[in-house]
């Protein structure tokens, strides 16, 4: 007998139709010999709907607050899965994340997990019940609670089955599997059957459609990830940490598995601030207290002692952040602060592409064939990224995902 | 430094308007020097959708789910009130029922009350917090939301107020006080300025708009409690101790204070039992087993060793009412069970009513008058209880009304 952990996003609970048909999935589990933990995501549009309501009452919603607000978006959708899969004739019950024993720091609204106790969750199996959990929550140790950000679902998921040493963690959402591009992008793209951890959360993190904090917690807790659709019966692709993404993309011994594409980003740059040690630190550990995280830092050569900073962080921070440089550039004496929010990530992504040569050089050969201007570069050991217009994204995307031969047969 | 108890109710919490008015009134309450603990209710007509959801998902919905699916309506509604008094430059935090101290049995959908540990709230108004509490829940030893029955957040305001001896609660509604009578079914009824806690108590219970339970609360602890409209700023009604209703009537020393009406009610008549000692007890143990309580009771004289057993239930628990009943008959060999719910109940109330003679003669000769006709009788020290169709339920009460001097002038 398997421990499985099941995960189903919003979109696939959207109505009380589709919140049956998930519960008729989560029933053949079962019948198929496994003790079963489900995580579910707050049904359909409900948590952008009750952002709605508390902009409606406050400009800006104490972050504290707007926790208690959200969590009730997935208490929801998992007593309506427990009382669905009762209907069925099975025995389930609905738990908290509080309950399920996910405790979490106190940064209200990304909070980070700090303990996983799932003592309850095992007593609840033991006794026979399919386990519902809330997603995308946690508690303080003062019982408080908090939320994990967006995408937080798929690490209650992760890191629970993860805690109960689950056979594997099954993401159920509206697309397929992982694809070598966003397919709305770039449409040639192909499904990979399977993936490796370390690709998967280059792609996560540069645009496809997944929790990276979710990826790095398979990753270290070694446990396998199948995303698919919860549609349909098709196979999904498996995250896993002995994938060779190589195999994926058929014949060609090409080591692009992928192209990450991601538009959340947006460029600071601080003019003429003095180029003196301990600049860079100045500016950026302020950003850092606010929660911000920044990506792509370019330093122009010195000019004169006065020297550009420019930096990308993402578009929805871009306020938060563009009041925290102003007020540090002031304090330096430094010079004018421009923001832009046009432009767009795009990054090459593959296990040992570092290692061989010739891939950057291609890749930026080809978005100059394709009058594609590069604003930045930035690298990790398996990906490349250049920031570009995002008006000249998809058109981008698309003569990489050529270049590097992942199109699929026509 | 008072401390001051407030409860407003889904009616007054509509929307984010009416919210934003209900904050205003918090904080008038807060800027008047006093500290402000606010219990609140879901928003409009919010724990309605809830349910009419988890009846598109099951005929039988789990009461512990159920419970976990209309508690998140409450905790929506007190962390938007938070935001909305937060905006108004207030401090304000908001507090699950689990979060305030509340413990509860584990009868899941009516649960009452086991503990009050009210030292988190405590804590927050200390640090200068306003406290907004989720009503109508709380939660088992086990962490398992509970929640209240209908009227709970009543019940949570008034034990609050207790626990916290608060100097008074004050209830805000849709109406701006206590009637001597519906003012829907009786036009000429008139607001109180006060009334004692049993009174009000046989009123509550006996059809006006307030949990009984919250009553008996305030009279144990001796809370007064203030009814009140969230809409104006009309004085309301005073429910506490001391009251002498006799005065609230105006010239006329009439011993009867209110006319109560109650339409959830339906009659169970087991004909032909077999009269026997402890046939009474065989059944209503099985129907007190299942948490539905029996109200008027009559019992034919026997005829030839049988006896026909009439009695009241909640017009809401009839179909499980009828399920006990029925097979009880069976077992005891009785004969066919017959149900009605189109009666209602219409009571007097006044204190010291039996003490003096001639107020029953009075209401029956009143709706003898009016050719009302009497189903069932039932008194309480300070209540005289007559069951009539419920056809014929508007022209009794005032009949009623008229007769023992009730009536506003012209």
């Amino acid at each position: 007998m398997a421990l499985v952990v099941q995960k189903y996003g919003g979109s696939s609970l959207a109505d009380a139709e589709q919140i049956k048909s998930v519960a008729r999935r989560i029933a053949r589990t079962c019948d198929a010999g496994n003790q079963v933990v489900v995580v579910v995501s707050a049904m359909g549009d409900t948590t952008d709907e009750l952002i709605e309501l508390a902009n409606s009452i406050s400009n800006h919603p104490d972050p504290r607050e707007m926790d208690v607000l959200l969590s009730t978006g997935e208490l929801v959708s998992c007593t309506i899965t427990a009382m669905a899969l009762r209907s069925l004739g099975y025995r389930a019950i609905s738990l908290s994340g509080a309950q399920a024993g996910i405790t979490t720091n106190t940064s209200h609204g990304q909070a980070q997990i700090a303990g996983m106790n799932p003592e309850r969750i095992m007593e609840e199996l033991t006794s026979g019940d399919i386990v519902i959990v809330a997603g995308f929550q946690g508690v303080t140790p003062e019982m408080d609670v908090t939320t994990l950000g967006r995408g937080g679902s798929d690490t209650t998921a992760v890191a629970l089955a993860a805690a109960l040493r689950a056979a594997r963690c099954e993401v159920y959402t509206d697309v397929d599997g992982i694809y070598t591009a966003d397919p709305r992008r770039v449409p040639r793209a192909q499904k990979l059957d399977e993936i490796g951890f370390e690709e998967m959360l280059e792609l996560a993190s540069y645009g496809a459609k997944m929790n990276p904090r979710s990826i790095e917690l398979g990753m270290v807790y070694d446990t396998p990830i199948l995303v698919a659709s919860s549609f349909d019966d098709t196979p999904g692709t498996l995250i896993h940490g002995e994938a060779d993404m190589n195999r994926d993309v058929g014949e060609i011994r090409n080591r692009v598995g992928g192209i990450a594409t991601d538009t959340n980003v947006a460029k600071i740059t601080v003019l003429s601030v003095r180029d003196r040690p301990g600049i860079a630190a100045s500016l950026f550990e302020p950003l850092a207290d606010q929660g911000i995280s920044v990506d792509v830092i370019v330093q122009n050569a010195s000019v004169g002692g006065a020297t550009d900073l420019t930096f990308t962080v993402k578009r929805t921070d871009l306020g938060r952040a563009q009041q925290v440089v102003e007020e540090v550039a002031r304090e330096l004496g430094g010079g004018e602060v421009v923001t832009a929010s046009d432009l767009a990530k795009l990054s090459i992504v593959g296990t040992g592409m570092l290692d061989a040569t010739g891939y950057a050089s291609k890749m930026f050969r080809t978005l100059a064939d394709a009058k594609i201007n590069i604003e930045m570069i930035t690298t990790s050991e398996i990906r490349i990224t250049c920031i570009v217009a995002e008006a000249q994204l998809d058109r981008a995307a698309r003569a990489l995902h050529s270049a590097f031969d992942l199109d699929k047969p026509e």
